[in-house]
């Protein structure tokens, strides 16, 4: 079927950047109008923003915005975090407002109309400030960089939570996955985006542009990314999926740039090896979710032979928590048979020798069997952070494989050990309402099977 | 299957359409599956409603949603009444945690988290649900028309209208002027665009596809709109624009389909024709006045010759207000002189007879001067809608046109009076504040003098 | 400066457009240099021809030929139809050439190369001329006008003929199927392009854009063109599609504005029921024949559903035909039973009365089959054009309609005659082959059988 | 200014791609029709080519055409050679056309519709074979790979070389400059188009993409290329610029990863320094004269105040001409203290001492001078080809840069000679006419200035 012939891609930037520029020039000339004669004076960030909440900013709302952005970027670390402070304590709700709206919520408790005012009255200043931030061309982008500042100075700063607390509210709204358009990221997709999926991949770093290449040209590779109208070159989260004709237990083999690639048509597997955020300023907005299960609709649509979708997926706490079981001789996760064989682990090269190698399957896989179905953190919860992000989206803990990444990185985080998480779309909802609300956890039986037989 | 995201117009309706039957036909297989027995029974919106706010929500929130704006679509008209009342009733703040965070704050009143605390808890359950309805593939769009309904039945129903009040704060913030695309509209846009132009018309209707093209494709006609990603085909709002050489006193000369265009090149000035929102579901979303600034910025950009912005407004109150003042014996707004020349209006032709036509010219003008400058509403507002968003916009009242709109409308609303706001984007925000602080007027001095010596 | 965003297709004629003004500019400005005195006077066309096949034609060739185009349209006729005539008289083969290489063959008729020198050699130099007038921009569109005017001088001026047979060898070249794009026309589509669709729809016209909307919208209707880089507005040609469940025997039922839609999943036939060439200066560079093949292959791969292809066609040449038959006494084609019920056809509302109608179905269908099968113009060819049309693009003569065009023009053309032809890609060579060698018409049985008793 | 107009990027291809699966598989369900018993056996290229030209290629063109590609590119080199070697032998002008053509013009040497039949008579058959190949899809790239290869036998096979003859016709007719589309190449580009760019270029390789990313992204530096509408994913030709202050002598600095850039608007000169084609199979074909003035004439209208077009060139063919002359005792080009000059070039490292090399600047500058302004070659050319390109395309010698490519290359080729050609766009044509005609070389002061005094 026919297609539209001429997609104008890069546009859309170019527009932006244009517009941005057109604006900006305006935005300093009504600046420089107040700074008056220091004209080298760095504007006051804390009265723009009353200016942008006030009769000023509703006339002349986009060319403050923007004017307001451009100093923060330019100012130096101390009045940028300055400003954030101020955020939290110059721009939270109105006191008068709110003390009026509490006495008529007492006056009658059960007046819905007081309870929804007072919602309105307590609504810090600095939500309406960020909405109208947002007027500014390419303004989304600078708040969630702005955001991005802000999370590195939360430690120790309660106030500056409060402030996070709105910037992830309306984050939440304006990324509300009704906003995001899914994109098919291949070897014809322009180098700008290209470039930023070799930096932002968290996962298995990609080396080079034949790494790349290798990952998205061949017929039995995909990558798919959430994008967002307002930050048009920058994909918000990218997963990278390997077509394949059986669930593979290593990631090498998916990675190697000699190997034969298939064609999709034959591929019964979709697997997603990778799965990456990119925006650290939108912490806490929810995307992977969301992607891997419109990406399995699309496979589905697209490659009907498709019907099994899983993961081949790291272990990044599982080294950390067997040392701290081998450390408690108490501990009732692991028995003495396997500290015993856990022994050669402290010699870095044991992965090399076949039947040293061999010897530790069985004790390696029981002891992550127990990592997965019975330790718990401090707060109850599992103790992997892959593991609570599938098994809350509800998935099933598929797999465990033995040796799955050999790369210095994977034997230093897990002993090598990856698992595959299932996603059968069918079991998704009733699977996250038992994790959710029970810590259930779903497994295979191959799983519950390799449970130390002291602790099944 | 995918498709290249932004193949631009057409492809992507196409795109949603695709993955909505997809969804959909996933979202009835789920809904259909706990209406067990009865697959025909419609869904009980409510529950779906709870079920969307659940643990269930989080796992299958698109398919819960779309099953739910489905459902809704599918109702009949009580049905959906019921629904939009529950939403007042039921998906409210929850009153516990209303209680609890209001206990909080009692005991310490300075504390800000815990006023923070409260702004929370005091937050409409259905703007969670809201969010997540907007999860649906078309979800904003459903949303908007399930506010459009809800706006018909507001009348005389104090609960829907703290519903509506939720509706007008999201869209607010999702409608936010930064996410919104500006668009030349001209011949080369898809029809299925252009036919929403000539429906969406509301100031000089287009009468077919002949006056739509007089008014899109010669040399000096713009148009302009914005557009949201979420609502690919539907333009928010347009402006139409005619590039002269002169302040144009009468439309009909701007709409005559025999005129001959001048090149854009060698216009002076650029005239606001129509402006036309089209969603009812958005009232309240103010567009227009930053639809005008944009524009005038691009036309700026583009044709540096142009250095006057001004509309030609129709003044829909002043027909209604003068038979007032001429009923009103006390009125002090016109005088004697004026109310015998008024006499020959309530001949419906007295603009066919040039002599009596000229006779009333100065009392007529007389009147609208003061219907602009002194006249107020029971509020204490400028009378005129078209003024107060003018007005309020910072642009000027530049001129009073005797006899600018003698169509049929134009007689009945304004006894064929018309009048031009000047847009000078260095007075803007002066004029702005003046109005919104003092209901100070900006008007050219031309206008003033049109006041009655009795009355200056 | 804004440029419509996301509206894709005005770039490319916008980008031209500007491009066109730079250089035309500069055209002129180089025109003029040599026009030195008289700068209104209009430059000679045949020197411009001459140097642009000159070595200044090789450094300026671009300006050059755009100054000749648009001297071209802007001359006035008579200097346009001399132009025209010296490309036959002074642009053809070099004679000194010609000769040269005559005499080289004629030392040794055998020499390959010789002969190949000699077909360069007498090659005329319009050819070379009109290659290098498409160098300018939007070259190619006015050499199409250029040879539209020059066929509306051919009839009595057979000098311009061997200019004609030029710009059709370079045509056939340039608008090989190879460099045409097929495009899925509608109600997407811009504007600008549909509005061709209404002006160039040549067998059954459209009436106005709703009628437009119901040949482009509904689900059952498609609508495809082809169209070439260098034309970007204009369709070649194009064709109307309705997807139906039976082969329908009349087209007022296709047209039928209140008609019900068919999902296009349901339809097992697709109907071209229209077949539109748009470019008088393309004649005989042939698309319809690639257009309908490739219509099909699309059909086919989007809805495998459909499996059955065919017209709905117009019988133009049948009433004069039928005429001639009735006035020629001798003619074996029709017997004296037809002769009489054909009486009645001198009535215009014959068709009016069910009764009279009824018995001039089978006389008619059999002098229809008749025409098909048996009569032959002058030149032994079948006599109704788009009968040669179909059957010599492989098609087979499906079924005879009566009275399945009711309209004004279809009683004039055909008494109301429609037939179908239908494509079966399995037998489309075989028929092409039989069709062309042997004069033998594939036709269903049913039209055999309609065949008079008399002349089987 | 230019914006990748119709960059039609994912569309066109995947629309062909497609099409081309559908076709193909029906061409080789034709094809193996024929075959019939023996479906392995590879069809015979030649046969293919008679029935594509005969009955059955008018009905199944497309078919056919695509199998015969299909199966030349399957088929081994030596049955390749064999059929190219056909189409010279088999596949020339018809002869016994040729000799009744012939006939009739000798009757009447004066008759000019004679001279043309004739014309028409002695076109090889091959023409009309390549023209019907081109309706596959893919045709146009399939048929530009099959005249590369046939390049690569040319020499010592002079029948080929007619076929190569008709290959270079046809091509410049379906490549005219009027059907190629200048795009911006930037790093937006897809990577699937910058790939190529580091692959083809070939003056000053491209290390990796870094170093592409430097020729691309920063505002000082541009692309274009030219592009065909059936070669989407290929450009034809590219060249790079740099927009600079003053004109540059040398090309390490223009390359230098960590130079600072400058804002465009900042540039008065734009410099050309490095132009590649891409297509051997193109050979021929001119496209590097109408890319360099599209380029200038874009660049004037975006930067205004870019006021200098420069080349900064290669010398190959400098070295080896110098160490003729020094070998060639009579050579009166170079004198006896040049002579003795140069014999330190014999040291590969002679340019690393500062003293050394400033005793080489003026004799050497004196040799380069001669070089340009007084060798000829046997043909009697200008020695240097890329001087030949751009003095022939009317640019003017501006300016020698001793030592301005000291890369091993540089060195091996020129001695580290580097040059400027300027393009004046109001000399051009004047300096065109002359070159070509008297070979007159334009040339500027400076550089007539530094031939040896002994031979001004």
């Amino acid at each position: 079927m026919i297609k539209t012939v001429e997609t104008p891609r890069p546009s859309r930037p170019a527009f932006l950047g244009e517009l941005f520029e057109v604006l900006t020039e305006r935005g300093r000339r009504l600046l420089g109008r107040r700074g008056a004669g220091a004209a080298t004076e760095a504007p006051d960030l804390c009265e723009l923003g009353e200016a942008l909440l006030s009769r000023r900013g509703e006339a002349s709302g986009v060319a403050i915005a923007q004017g307001l952005l451009a100093a923060f970027e330019d100012a130096d670390e101390a009045t940028r975090l300055a400003f954030l402070q101020n955020l939290a304590d110059r721009f939270g709700p109105d006191p008068a407002a709110v003390r009026a709206a509490l006495e008529a919520v007492q006056r009658d408790p059960e007046d819905g109309r007081a309870i929804e005012a007072l919602h309105d009255a307590a609504e810090p200043r600095r939500q309406e400030l960020f909405r109208r931030l947002n007027l500014a061309p390419g303004g989304t982008a600078a708040l969630v960089r702005m955001r991005e500042e802000l999370l590195r100075h939360l430690k120790g700063n309660p106030p500056l939570r409060r402030v996070d607390g709105d910037f992830a509210h309306l984050f939440a709204s304006w990324f509300n996955r009704g906003f995001l358009v899914l994109r098919h990221i291949d070897w014809n997709t322009p180098a700008s985006i290209l470039e930023k999926i070799i930096r932002y991949e968290a996962v298995h770093a990609i080396q080079n542009w034949d790494d790349l290449r290798n990952r998205l040209q061949p017929t039995d590779r995909r990558c798919y990314g959430f994008f967002h109208p307002q930050l048009v070159d920058e994909p918000l989260i990218f997963v990278e999926v390997a077509l394949t004709e059986e669930i593979p237990d290593n990631v090498a083999g998916l990675l190697d740039l000699d190997r034969q690639p298939i064609e999709a048509e034959r591929a019964s597997t979709a697997v997603f090896y990778s799965i990456s955020n990119t925006q650290r300023g939108l912490a806490g907005v929810s995307f992977g979710n969301f992607l891997i299960k419109q990406v399995v609709e699309e496979l589905k649509a697209e490659l009907p032979n498709i019907r099994t979708f899983v993961t081949l997926s790291p272990v990044p706490g599982f080294a950390a928590w067997l040392a701290q079981q081998r450390k408690d001789a108490m501990s009732e996760l692991i028995d003495a048979d396997q500290r015993l064989a856990f022994a050669v682990l402290d010699d870095p090269d044991w992965h090399k020798d076949p039947a040293v190698a061999e010897s530790l399957r069985a004790p390696l896989l029981a002891a992550a069997a127990a990592y997965f179905l019975r330790a718990r953190d401090g707060k109850g919860r599992v103790v992997d952070p892959v593991a609570r992000f599938h098994l809350g989206n509800g998935a099933r803990l598929e797999r465990l494989n033995f040796l799955g990444d050999v790369s210095a990185n994977g034997l230093k985080q897990s002993h090598g050990l990856m698992v595959n998480y299932l996603y059968d779309l069918d079991r998704i909802e009733a699977n996250h309402e038992a994790f959710a609300e029970r810590s259930a956890i779903a497994a295979s039986d191959s799983v519950k099977r390799a449970l130390p037989a002291s602790n099944p």
